[in-house]
């Protein structure tokens, strides 16, 4: 998750640390945790620079869960008051009427000290946060959520796949979605040496992996490649330069750029995509590495839309299911977010 | 030129501005100002990170003035006294027998309260400062000191086409030689987006003039090849990541990265090239744009030995002359500072 610390993680303490998340309660079909699932009763906070809150983007789109569970997107660049709805009317969100995300975290837990982090899921008649477990909410959206699914929605987690998908997701969450951040906030050089070592040995691995089948897990689309996705796509705009993990860019490794290529052109997770908040919200938040503030006009971004051949390997992108339909009116990324 | 002040011209002033040399004095054939061309008489004194010293190391090469110009190699990383030989033994240069190249400065010159920079020539019987005037010393070896020139050097600054070296020089200097620094040292966004801008637009008009010509200008080496090259060398491992000219890699312009290779696999540019003092210097000295001082591992360098295939565009990269032997025993690269 991103919480408003972390641009000052280089100075604070020795090696990044990614907190844990505070509040783990889980939205159930049962309800066991108090919060059964129910349609239109969350709120998803989230902002589109974070990846660990894209993954909640990627997963409501393919699950078709648009209508059941509403969706607030934070400002990209954060102030001392952490996420913000400053790109809402009046700077307040329209349904929980709050200018701060911290603030349905007060309403949770008065005083709590932790950070404030995406994604979030706030409970809207009461105002309080639910979960910001961002291991946990994408799981439970493709599990515990069924009933709210459209019609064709994919299986992101079956069950007689979870083993394998649960060891792949646990080496890219350590060497390469939390690896690339362990480069970039290393406060030495064998700290930095040892996590970038890390990415580019995993993503050889998974290049490997990925040269003769279309995707991580079996021959669908599944919680794993929303997971290496979210890391690929601001691999080259942010991971690259401003956290030196610059052995080489994506777009020179030809079966990771295809395989991105292909996911990205894929209903549901191009499309929740903005360019223009990962790269601000990266170079303007990350003083303690970038002090000038400044964001690179680079990368060219319009690759992301060439051919990627990757249909050629087979696969049943969806499964037994159905492409999300079209992305729902308000929530369109900006021209300027895009390729 | 690289003075030590560079580190800290983002915050010194609102825009980077390269500061003149100070030094003019010229070394010549017909000794008017007072130093006549003369083997032995005189050290070159460099650093290997720098690409305007860069120039004269490839000059010196090309042209063969090994025996009659020495060289001294600066550590890559300076301290508040500026370019100091602690490369050497005992921390002092071996023939000027000083610890600090501001020394000569000083003997030149006392309290002179200039930047000290690379290139720089000294005389040795004095131990003065002669010139460190970065744009006139390359074209000096080239045509004051033909005397001593080896056999086979090559014409580097032919009279009949220095308008159109000049030329090409004029705008390579303005749009990427310095843009690059003008970009990296930017102080606010709209500074840097017109600098980043400047250097694409130079880089793609140069692309299209050597998709069908080997060199710059005319069908052989010259001066304004060997400008280009030393930004080109650098700018993978530095300007993209630490200027942030990320818009591409040279690697992904296939034109410019046949040309840099082809240069860089001509016998007096690659054998120059210490990517170790490069990456070294730039990460390690930048603090107001780098704050940790920590040094990328990438970007691979093992594709600068691959074939270019440039040779089929035919040039005679020597003219009427040849290459230049080996590298001087003492001089070679360190293995580490190789691809």
């Amino acid at each position: 998750m991103s919480d408003g610390r972390e641009g000052n993680s280089a100075y604070g303490h020795k090696a990044f640390k990614r907190s844990r998340s505070h509040f783990a309660d889980r939205i159930t079909a049962d309800g066991r945790d108090g919060w059964p699932v129910e349609a239109g009763r969350y709120r998803l906070v989230v902002s589109r620079a974070c990846p660990w809150a894209s993954r909640a983007l990627v997963a409501r789109r393919l699950l078709g869960l648009e209508d059941a569970l509403s969706l607030a997107v934070a400002d990209p660049i954060q102030d001392d008051r952490s996420w913000r709805f400053t790109l809402d009317p009046d700077g307040r969100d329209p349904v929980l009427g709050i200018r701060f995300l911290s603030e349905a975290y007060d309403k949770r837990e008065t005083g709590y000290p932790g950070g404030v982090s995406v994604p979030a899921v706030v409970d809207v008649p009461s105002g309080k946060l639910v979960t910001n477990d961002f291991q946990q909410i994408t799981l439970d959206l493709a599990t515990e959520w069924t009933a709210l699914h459209r019609p064709g929605a994919p299986e992101l987690y079956p069950k007689e796949r979870r083993d394998e998908i649960d060891t792949v997701m646990a080496e890219v969450y350590q060497d390469v979605n939390n690896g690339v951040y362990r480069a970039g906030f290393a406060t030495d050089q064998r700290e930095y040496d040892e996590a970038c070592t890390g990415v580019f040995r995993r993503l050889e691995l998974l290049a490997d992996r990925l040269a003769g089948q279309r995707y991580l897990v079996g021959d669908t689309i599944t919680e794993a490649d929303i997971r290496l996705f979210t890391t690929l796509v601001r691999f080259d705009p942010v991971y690259h330069g401003h956290f030196k993990c610059n052995r080489w860019k994506l777009a020179e490794n030809p079966v990771l750029w295809a395989y991105a290529r292909d996911l990205f052109q894929t209903p549901g997770f191009g499309d929740t995509v903005d360019f223009d908040h990962i790269k601000r919200h990266y170079y303007e938040v990350h003083t303690g590495i970038n002090p000038t503030g400044i964001v690179p006009l680079g990368p060219d971004l319009s690759g992301w839309l060439t051919p990627h051949h990757r249909e050629e390997l087979g696969g049943r992108p969806f499964g037994d299911g159905t492409p999300p339909g079209p992305v729902r009116a308000g929530e369109e990324v900006p021209p300027r977010g895009r390729p």
